[in-house]
């Protein structure tokens, strides 16, 4: 036998899914040395997950890539509820909105997978640099992993040892899509997994293989994971599996139901639907199929056909007609519920997305907590790869999003449970469903599913008191922060996005769009009203603080796309800028301000090729063309004290702190916590 | 000799600059076979024109290339004004708003003109159907062009004949780029044109020479105008030249000036500066050169360095330092002020851009008025090709746009006289400009600059009253407008875009984005409020109409890129609509309509294989996720009467008449003059 080519790479991911892509793109826009590969012979073109929910949406913008799906996703505005009347026939008996108004920019919208990982594979080609283009390796699986325990708190060890297959198209192309190309179950999970037949299939062929030693692993590769399995027995996920089947259609449907273009549940007598508008005039139902069940066993797949998901679709909409002439997409699959003890081993090897939760598709939760995790990690990796973050901080990975998968599965078994329930046929019937009852349980859910509710518990990272219960066992940050200075910016939680006004020429941006997912913490230094002499005294005696303090910060190099919506004030200058990223921004009247002149410079920083900086001090308040901004109130801070807020690069919360003495302890203390550098 | 090889196509254009890209654009999308030649070896890359006026973002954002520009621009809001004080040191003057707010959704911007040339290539390339892939033939320039008078009048023929000739690669570049990379003069007026010496040095080359017959050609070849100087000296372009010189320099500014990101007119005694703060950090500066002068003659260009411009604009800053590390372009010219008595020979040779009319740059108007010149052009060409439209419609493109290139001309020569001129020393210095007599002009000026003040005259596309002395003998409409019925949608002016909500799914649109760019005439019925039984009956009693009249109308085939915004309700229909677009607004609180169970079925027409269609009815007033709609109020219409207002293909109003049977006959007589189908 030949000796394997051998090979090293910083992280190698395994899968090319929305939390594989994900990944790829924060360490591609980090300049990481990265390898992604997939078993798949190209991208998915139809059907699959669909559904954004807006904290995703406010994570793709952050690279650039929000937008794309913004303008052609659907998007699901309100939300109408469909009951049996006492006659069993379907009334609407309510109508409401759907996503929280005023959470976020964005509203839950819908676009299929296939276009969400186009845009992936953009935005990582457009982050090209001489050192790397990162392309996504296809028809690639491992065959082998091995961790060296004695290196892995060696921070410059590639410890992982994977062997990577190439196959052949022929490998590479599942049997059931050889055999039959509108079976949309193969990926469901009513299929089995399809890696073991790979394998076998690619015996013959170990002369292609190869030997790659990488720092850090992450399996993305979905419910069936290989990279799971291969971790032990103690990485199994648990969890309830229902009896319940659903069907899922994509059409473009000829019918006369009134709101086929709204999200809508139906609950009738012969079973629940519910109708996702899609992109393209498209439409998906997911139906419930009574007539079939697991019961204690494998389901009969060959019973289920197109043409028996659709007849059971109709029976539910009737007296309205239902038909179709293009189907998209088809599948059906089995409720259930399950997740892993276990997101990593001895933090070199993690698992991300649906390789370790898995849950039913209906509330459009799979890709959105799947691209989560991923961004949750991607910026933990790359800045620990870099040398800029100690390797502790990857810990707080599980810690962090294991709680995450907890509750998406406890609330997907509720949610399930309900949609899937009998509808009650009158108040009095109390083993049904009352759509009360379902309308409360879906609008109680909707901080969680919409993404935006997640909160982070106390670390180096998150600088909060301790909440009952949560003894989680990692360090803490030694910084106080005093959360009633921004009641609004929560420390756990994502920052939320306002509209600020730019003081050098008056343009009004979301706060967000200047806090791009690049690898920067942000000191968002909200200086209050600076018109004032004391008050312009404190924040800039603040920022004479800073230009003595931030010089002992790591830098970093940003790259292609780093800054993806800068528009007229694109990044070109040549030096490495601090790790930590300072704006402010001050509700003085904007004309009473002059930038050079009245703020200290460290917040409009001097680059001898490119002059003063002028995309990094904002107002709140008038401008000529929209409404007034309100960003003060909106972020609950007061206009005559300020704050400053301390967040990650991933745009969670970590540090409230005054913008005083006081605070420059406190972010030296959380800054000490996070790098370590003293 | 050998025979040249000779082809027939119904559209020639010279010239791939903005004016050619964008009619290029428009007959990609409408399906006309069409060729672009262009004698340069690529698209601008830095520098020439960068600015963006309203009206141009909305027609460019009607082929949805608008958002791309927009994205990267850099947006002018606001504009100072610094004077000399009694000393003779600047000091600002005032500080006010720049583009006029409600005019648009977009204000004006900046962005340099190789951007939005490669957005036409994009936008080109996104339109290519099986039948044609539209490609700019670069190197080609056009030797000789006849026009077969005899056959002009014949829809059908081929009247036009031109030479081509392919050029290579070292005879297309021009002499001075060959010479010195550097000199940023060689496309400016004070340059000579280079076609001789391109024609001169390929003589050799006449065998690579084709001969290409065509209905009709559009000369987009600039202020050199080949097309123009081949079509006679009754073409020739008449007007001022003054001895004022110019220099321009696109820098990245290292300068204490405080107003260097807002759009800035200095006048110091040493001079006057326009400043146009661009995208990428990047800086114009317009600097007025007094130390040269054209006089009687030519002005000696050795003397014009990037160093003798530079200088210059140092002594108006003072005592605000001015330096730069980055240079990406630079340029002087001469300002005069030229136009044409003929736009078009025949109807079947055509004159776009600066082709007709040159002037000086500073009011960013000459890329404008280029675009819409042949944005104006190119339906009207398109549908005549295509034998949807009468040859005789084509006559209004010279009445529409001679009057605008005047009228340009015009502002041009008061404006640059006004900023030339010497500052005024005090109230009693009458020589002098002072800054409230620039002010006021610039100001007045405004709803010309924008391009929302362009108002066309009454002919069979605008039905409207004939105004004192505008007998431009061609023939009128005979339909009659009611303009009281909706005093915000102007009969000759651009139709404003307002926010409406789709009745369908709550979704607020742009009402722009439902009338793209692609040939088709409208007719938006502005129902009013449906929810009251007698005005449901008059709006659906016009549906009946409707679904009786439009079969006598012709179709258009629908192609790629020809709904750019629709996002989820993509075209996909198998059948080609009319010609005309019907679209319904009604103000009746949204949830008390049923689109299907209310509404004729002409406002959301049935398809046998995609069903109703959703994307036809709005309604104005709330939503739960922005401030309400109130379009009726912006439109000026009265929600308990209604409105249908007629619109052409490029979104000019050309009729406003009621929602009655007064209405449908106002209708058949204004589409009875358009198409003559009667």
């Amino acid at each position: 036998m030949t000796e394997l080519p051998e090979s090293e790479v910083d992280v190698l991911i395994i899968g090319a899914g929305p939390a594989g892509l994900m990944l790829a793109l924060w360490l591609a826009r980090l300049g990481v040395k990265t390898r992604i590969v997939d078993k798949r012979t190209d991208k998915v073109y139809s059907g699959q997950a669909d559904g954004f929910q807006v904290r995703s949406l406010e994570i793709l913008d952050s690279f650039g890539v929000g937008e794309r799906v913004w303008k052609e996703a659907n998007r699901m505005l309100e939300i109408s509820f469909w009951n049996p009347d006492s006659n069993g026939a379907i009334f609407r008996s309510a109508h409401s909105v759907n996503t929280i108004p005023g959470l976020s920019r964005f509203t839950e919208s819908v676009l299929h997978q296939g276009r969400i990982e186009g845009f992936f594979l953009d935005a990582i080609r457009d982050s090209d640099t001489p050192d790397q283009a990162l392309r996504v390796e296809r028809m690639v699986i491992p065959t082998s992993l091995e961790i060296e325990e004695s290196a892995v708190e060696d921070a410059d060890a590639h410890p992982v040892t994977v062997t990577l297959r190439h196959l052949t198209e022929e490998e590479a192309t599942p049997t059931q899509m050889l055999s039959n190309l509108a079976d949309g179950i193969f990926r469901s999970n009513l299929a089995d997994d399809d890696v073991g037949d790979i394998l076998e299939r690619s015996k013959a062929r170990e002369a292609r293989d190869e030997i790659v030693r990488a720092k850090y692993v992450v399996g993305c590769d979905g419910a069936h994971s290989w990279t799971r399995k291969t971790l032990g027995k103690e990485f199994e996920m648990k969890g309830e599996t229902t009896d319940a089947i659903w069907g899922v259609m994509d059409i473009v449907p000829i019918t006369d139901f009134p709101d086929i273009r709204f999200r809508t549940m139906i609950h009738s007598t012969s079973g629940a639907i519910m109708i996702i508008p899609r992109e393209n005039r498209m439409v998906r139902l997911y139906i419930q199929l009574k007539e079939v069940s697991a019961g204690s066993g494998r389901v009969d797949r060959s019973q289920i056909t197109p043409d028996f998901i659709f007849k059971s679709a109709q029976k539910i909409f009737s007296p309205y007609k239902l038909e179709y002439h293009y189907c998209d997409w088809w599948t059906a699959y089995q409720i259930g519920q399950r997740t892993g003890d276990h997101f990593s081993k001895l933090d070199r090897v993690f698992l991300a997305g649906d390789a370790v939760h898995t849950h039913s598709p209906k509330a459009g939760q799979g890709m959105n907590v799947s691209m989560q995790d991923s961004y949750n990690l991607g910026w933990k990796i790359g800045l620990v790869s870099k040398g800029i973050l100690p390797r502790e901080v990857l810990s707080t990975y599980e810690l962090e999003r294991k709680k995450i998968a907890k509750d998406l599965i406890d609330f997907d078994g509720k949610f399930s449970k309900l949609f899937s329930g009998r509808p009650a046929k009158d108040i009095m019937d109390e083993t049904g469903v009352s759509s009360d009852e379902f309308q409360k349980a879906f609008h109680t859910s909707r901080m969680f599913t919409t993404g935006v509710g997640v909160n982070y518990e106390p670390t180096v990272l998150v600088a909060k008191e301790t909440e009952e219960g949560t003894d989680h066992g990692l360090k803490r940050s030694t910084a106080k922060s005093t959360q009633s200075l921004a009641t609004n910016c929560k420390l756990g939680q994502r920052f939320p996005s306002h509209k600020v006004i730019r003081q050098s020429d008056a343009r009004l941006w979301e706060l967000h769009h200047k806090l791009p997912s690049n690898g920067r913490f942000r000191l968002v230094v909200f200086g209050g009203d600076i018109s004032q002499q004391s008050q312009r005294d404190t924040v800039n005696n603040f920022g004479a603080w800073l230009k003595f303090y931030m010089p002992k910060l790591p830098t970093i190099k940003l790259l292609p796309g780093s800054d993806p919506h800068s528009g007229s004030m694109k990044f070109i200058t040549d030096e490495d800028p601090s790790i930590v990223d300072v704006l402010l921004v001050h509700s003085a009247p904007r004309d009473k301000i002059d930038l050079l002149g009245d703020v200290h410079e460290v917040y409009h920083p001097f680059d001898p090729k490119l002059g003063w900086d002028y995309d990094k001090v904002f107002a709140d308040g008038e401008t000529y063309y929209e409404e007034p901004a309100r960003a003060y109130e909106k972020y609950g801070i007061d206009k005559s004290k300020g704050a400053v807020v301390g967040l990650r690069p991933d745009g969670y919360v970590g540090l409230v702190t005054p913008v005083s003495e006081e605070g420059q302890q406190e972010i030296e203390k959380w800054f000490g916590g996070i790098f370590q550098h003293e």
